[in-house]
């Protein structure tokens, strides 16, 4: 994506240190913030500097080669991945990618291992982003359908930031919308400004207006409404962990929009690279562990005064405590398809593994 | 309800004017303010310093005693009803309250209009406040029958303010709770924070706070994750406009959670006095006027530093616009049963005409 006119990833290796965008300032600052540590990395993913789940996978994959840079044993390797493990429960990418760091990096020598880990964390950005780029071909395919049958420019409505900057490049939810906008099939999105972090307000409009494409800011609570009257032609959203037979879970307030979407006859679609598929799992609500955070959250906002002073205001009555659950779980029967990088399928066991047929038991992965 | 050990309605006249509690003021500040002409009162529901259906029908009748003492004659009159009448679309109370003090006052000379009028307000809010007790009675009885049988503190869901802030004294909604409190039965109120203007967080936590009754404020996008885990008894909110049929006019976001509470099998309850009924609509979402608000109220939030300065800061990204309608409809399929000042009845129909027969075509009412 660009930004005033110069391309940028959400994150990419620089001397020796990563680079990433310091997602907690946006969209009033727009900052570089290098990340010269494990721990420094660990942080980053747990305060949400960094964060949407292919993301998230792959700044734990630098954090890894950050943590080769400074202790490269194998002990140093499995502590690496303990503490990268920890920064975050929900997303399945994070422990993905730590996975397939370790088993590229296990069979060798120490020495070796800080260029590998470079290589491979270098390789699992680029793989991701050749991931979303298809996730947009297939998905632009969609809305380029509902507009040659309604003649109308698309409404999208989407939850959350599952834009380029909750990936290396391009994004899950929102890459189907920039291909479309770019394809010049005119595209409306609803952001949802979901709270309590807002990162449909802050990220998702930043992004969309960045690269132009003509949105609206709504409170969660009003998508169910447009819905209603027929302002909503389809709903993309992305995934943090996704069961083996289609359960998706997703920032908090998505159950809501896939049931409002399901009574409303409104297409509901999930967009997530194969890093986001947790085969282990068959039960979303009950599998998928749920992120709790910080109740501050919920009671304080922050945002930019009229001086574009950033502060902190506190908006629940003193005294109430709040409860923040980051993640809901959306029922595979909700959900009318997921697109993936290699197409679109139902969300079920048997559309998943149509498109990953190298899943099915018994079949050499 | 008491603030500070002293009882306090939300509307009183005092001398020549009429006294409310500012509530664009709350949480952070306590503050009364006269409403001393007409369009004072119009302003005071415009702007939400009074707001809720049934305090919004409190404040329009007293709007027509202060417009009284400035014009009593029958255009003075006609004049109060259109000003204070185009305040706000979608409460049915404000059109039901000018209504009723139209038909009280229009027989009478205009020299006697202004104590006719004075009573016939208070009578207004003497009777709202009869009516949510009697709704907190109803509601009672079924948060008591969920703690006889589960043994447990009972888990109630709301959205918006339906309590005493939103009406003279008690509340819709929270009225139930309150009894239930007081009655010795444990109740424990998870409160969505209602974006945008934030009624949950600043005022139904202010309310239960200040009488003791254990809650936690939410996002709005968590009540559908709590009712997947069980961890939401029963939801009860209040209603703007409730159609002949049961369609219920809320707080936007009220539909998500209704459809949520449908999904996961938890009662759904609606908790309203008479004069929220319009006898007149049979189809909510077609029918009931739906405000659409300052996009203002998206795009920036106020609330208190750390100091306790009042301050508002912007959280959507610069540059992207916002949409703010200000209430849904939930269609009665979806409702369990509608809390009057008469009892429970099913959302329909014949519910309403089983609790209201006078109502029944041909029935002089």
């Amino acid at each position: 994506m660009r930004i005033d006119g110069r391309h940028y990833r959400t994150i990419w290796p620089e001397a020796d240190a990563v680079m990433v965008i310091d997602q907690t300032r946006l969209p009033h600052r727009f900052e570089i913030r290098p990340l010269a540590s494990r721990d420094e990395a660990a942080e980053a993913i747990r305060t949400m500097v960094v964060r949407g789940a292919p993301l998230i996978g792959a700044t734990a994959a630098y954090g890894v080669a950050l943590a080769m840079g400074e202790d490269p044993t194998d002990a140093g390797l499995a502590e690496a991945a303990r503490v990268l493990g920890a920064t975050r429960p929900t997303a399945v990418n994070l422990a993905w990618a730590l996975a397939r760091m370790e088993a590229a990096l296990r069979p060798l020598p120490p020495g070796g291992r800080r260029e590998a880990t470079l290589a491979e964390a270098a390789a699992i950005c680029d793989e991701d982003v050749a991931a979303c780029e298809a996730i947009g071909r297939h998905g632009a395919a969609l809305i380029a359908e509902i507009h040659a049958r309604t003649g109308r420019p698309v409404n999208v409505l989407t939850h959350c930031n599952a834009g380029w900057l909750a990936t290396v490049d391009w994004g899950t939810a929102l890459s189907p919308i920039y291909k479309a906008h770019d394809a010049g099939i005119p595209v409306h999105v609803w952001v949802d400004e979901t709270r309590p972090r807002g990162q449909g307000a802050a990220l998702t409009a930043f992004e969309l207006h960045g690269h132009g494409v003509p949105h609206t800011v709504i409170a969660d609570n009003a998508g169910g409404h447009l819905m209603q009257h027929g302002r909503v032609d389809l709903c993309i959203v992305g995934s943090d962990r996704t069961t083996a037979t289609g359960d998706v879970a997703n920032k908090i307030g998505t159950y809501l929009k896939a049931l409002a979407a399901r009574d409303t006859g409104v297409p509901f679609y999930v967009a997530l690279p194969h890093s986001t598929v947790d085969w282990s799992l068959t039960e979303g609500v009950r599998d998928i562990p749920i992120e709790e955070r910080s109740s501050l959250e919920v009671t304080h906002v922050t945002g930019a005064d009229a001086d574009g002073v950033i502060r902190t205001v506190a908006i629940v009555s003193p005294g109430s405590p709040a409860a923040n659950p980051a993640f809901d779980v959306t029922p595979a029967r909700l959900v009318t398809g997921l697109i993936t990088e290699r197409g679109v399928a139902p969300a079920s066991r048997e559309g998943l593994l149509a498109l990953y047929p190298e899943r099915r038991i018994g079949t050499a992965a």
